[in-house]
């Protein structure tokens, strides 16, 4: 049969998306067995440096990161350390976050190597030279769900994905801990990463350990990956993880996760199959200390609890306080242990848990979270970004996201810290607005948004201790003074986004 | 700030895929609990007809359906009348199969309601009128494999998808059985629908049972879902699953399954760590009893089987002799019991199963496919879709798929089945090019592709009863005779395609 034969048969011209005819010649079976396959027709790449020529990476592209391996992570530093020695420049740094461990960045800034960078956070050295102006291009912060969002919709289209990854079998299916061995590196959950995976035009995937096929269940499927890569080492086990987080002793958080427990109390969110987020930071994760009692008092369970899981969270789960765990990223080893061996702990890639894309996503079914804060401001507003001293400091995470997503939103933020005053006449940067944040809890008080009258009722019938945020402005004013404002340049070194991608702040370079 | 401002400074306007200044008045908090938001501010639609509408339906476009409730299916039928009702016209339908309980689509093709239809196979008195001329344009026939690449790539775009879930709750995340009750309607894994619900531009999930949110862990995530309908049933669970596939009694194919299994022996493939996937048709589904003992006096175990899955490959995977399972479609109640409850019981994707693009699929992973076959030819292509007749009656499934994965593919085939000769010169309709078919099994001792010389040297040196296939052939015909050949008009009625889209045969109308 030839192509032309079939195009003129009655109907099939009506037909579209039909190839010509079948060409058997096009047809190479292979005869190796899976065993043989596992080592010679997989996607393993010989080096880093093959699979980036593989992925035919560009003067200009923009690569991608996770930050599962936080302050442990090699990948970043050891993929950008290829790409300047084989003499790329000008490329987009896209990561889901930096931290610390990344001040290697600096030197492939100076050198034109990296030209812009994208994340939700930074901090250490990098963060305080690009506050300082290391960058002609500002850097474009995203929370979670708005990253996912902009890679959805092609506003951060990514060229190629390097993706750390515990394990990972021949073919690419790739996770966070690996099945066979309990002693190796781990992560837990790769929610960031299969983000990146699903929608970057090419995936590498970087591993310290190879495992059989099929890797199942996976984080990252074989389809949205290119090339695997094995190295000595992806990361250093006690920067990504610690055993279990500790709570806090810190007088002042403990009376602050108790302060929230009755304000998620009095809220009238604590019911049985009621849904929530406790973010890090010393105060909102010990909430959900408090929270186990009283949900035990009442004989409640909750439905799921959201976000970056802890073991604190875990705990509550194997106690069945908690029925299902969503999992996008795991802040201790025993969340990692959790997400590979309970059923209900599940994982969730950065679009299911907080895309504001109009298809839905799990924030959007959050009854309560608790988040921190750097600063708050009478407005309402929060920084989580930028320090006193106008420095960059944090990240956005999800702090945006969970704050319009959940219907009753908690920021637990000391009054002080050390002469630092924390609640403020106006964030030096503004990252989630106030529109959007409902009780700010201190240790010495309830203030709550005067859009919400529905708490406020709430809460004086349950005699929380309530003041005007401005009273509390006052009293912190009163303790330290104001401090003397922070000087900037013209120059924009920081753009801060909102979820949508729409420019909610600049971080202007400290003088 | 307002956009102008913001695009003007400084390094700003380097940053592509930057929306302009956040819009404060964009943002409207919903303060509803969950239990509220599961009642209110959910997907789901009024009625089928409401969610039609929502997802903007137009005369001509494609509407897609799944066929994971099998011969129980009420979900095609019902959507096709209300869209009668509603007066669409010219629709495609692209099933990923439909079968014998989908006869009363026959009125809405000859209303002018279905234009086209695109499916894996076709079955009772629709396939019969097909056959018989009924449509002007030709049904297009895809492998699942097939199918998924041409939604992948676009060749086949769906604009509704019409899925049917057993469970899903008010946002969205659908799953083939409930966590919450053991007793209704399910049907295991929703491979080929999850493919459908991540591809196509609307999703609408119709079930008979609403959950809870999270419905985790899903088939189906919410984020590839618009709109959920609500229906008293969904489907009819005799005609859905049966307890467990029985063995075959009959003694023919036992006589095949056995051989089979020898062959896989001889093969050198049935060691430690090998995997399999073996079809409907009774003797391939007996294949695991033989395997079975094989595998316990070798001491191994198979590091996977693959693809649709029955009830006895569950039982040597509970009993260790299977690591992992990977589901793309359940076959029986056991299957769908096994998946809700053993943890590497794996759902996966049509995509993930089979798809031909370049990224790597499963099959592609398999030592070893038992298929069956309608009719073999003595090129050893196979026909599996049209019957002595010419009437059309049956389905790819994922034979051209596992036949050229598997490094050996396997094909039982009684020498004939009545008066019908099932071994024949030509076979009435190419579905899998006899290039990847490597070994014929019949009753009556086996053929193996002369490709395959390390093949017949192994047999050979196992004793295995070895035919070349025209011997085989000519015993066929000295049994039977030479059948009248089955008159056809020139009129294409069905269009066989390979997995990448080309055609490889024309079925044309019985006359």
């Amino acid at each position: 049969m030839k192509d032309p034969e079939l195009r003129n048969m009655a109907g099939l011209v009506e037909i579209k998306g039909l190839k010509g005819a079948f060409d058997i010649n096009s047809l190479q079976k292979d005869y190796k067995t899976l065993a043989e396959r596992e080592t010679s027709r997989n996607k393993i790449a010989a080096d880093l440096e093959t699979a980036v020529r593989q992925c035919g990476l560009q003067n200009g592209m923009t690569v991608s990161f996770h930050h599962h391996f936080r302050g442990g992570d090699y990948i970043v530093n050891m993929v950008m350390d290829k790409l300047a020695e084989m003499g790329f420049k000008d490329l987009v740094l896209a990561a889901s976050s930096l931290t610390d461990c990344h001040e290697a960045l600096i030197r492939h800034i100076k050198n034109g190597v990296i030209r812009h960078i994208e994340t939700s956070g930074l901090r250490g050295k990098l963060a305080d030279e690009i506050s300082r102006g290391l960058m002609d291009v500002p850097v474009v912060f995203r929370s979670h769900g708005g990253r996912a969002y902009a890679i959805q919709t092609g506003a951060l289209p990514i060229d190629v994905a390097f993706l750390g990854a515990p394990s990972c079998d021949p073919f690419g299916n790739a996770n966070g801990y690996s099945r066979d061995n309990d002693d190796g590196v781990k992560c837990g959950s790769m929610g960031y990463a299969k983000c990146d995976a699903q929608y970057a035009k090419k995936t590498i995937i970087i591993t310290n350990n190879i495992v059989h096929f099929p890797n199942v269940p996976f984080g990252i499927p074989e389809s949205n990956v290119d090339c695997v890569v094995k190295v000595d080492a992806i990361g250093d086990p006690a920067g990504i993880m610690k055993g279990a987080t500790r709570f806090t002793t810190n007088p002042k958080e403990l009376l602050m996760a108790e302060a929230a427990a009755d304000v998620i109390e009095a809220s009238g969110r604590l019911v049985d199959g009621f849904s929530f987020q406790t973010g890090t930071g010393g105060a909102s994760l010990a909430v959900s200390r408090f929270l186990r009692e009283k949900m035990i008092a009442r004989g409640i369970t909750a439905s799921f609890a959201l976000g970056g899981i802890t073991g604190s969270i875990v705990d509550l789960h194997e106690e069945g306080l908690i029925k299902k765990l969503l999992d996008v990223q795991g802040f201790d080893l025993k969340a990692a242990d959790s997400l590979k061996n309970n059923r209900f702990h599940h994982q969730i890639s950065a679009e299911y848990y907080a895309s504001p894309k109009g298809d839905g996503a799990a924030v959007n079914q959050l009854d309560v979270v608790v988040l921190s804060a750097l600063e708050v401001d009478t407005a309402f507003n929060v920084n989580v970004l930028t320090g006193s001293d106008g420095l960059i400091r944090g990240a956005i995470g999800g702090h945006q996201d969970t704050a319009y997503g959940a219907s009753v939103s908690i920021v637990t933020c000391p009054l002080t810290r050390g002469r630092i005053p924390c609640i403020v006449d106006r964030v030096g940067c503004i990252v989630t607005p106030g529109k959007t944040v409902d009780v700010i809890v201190t240790e010495q008080g309830v203030a709550v948004n005067p859009a919400r009258s529905d708490l406020l009722e709430r809460f004086a019938a349950a005699r929380i201790p309530l003041h005007p945020i401005e009273e509390l402005r006052a009293k912190v004013e009163a303790i330290v003074g104001k401090p003397d404002p922070i000087r900037y340049t013209d120059k924009v070194v920081g753009v801060v986004t909102y979820r949508d991608g729409s420019i909610i702040d600049l971080i202007h370079q400290v003088a």
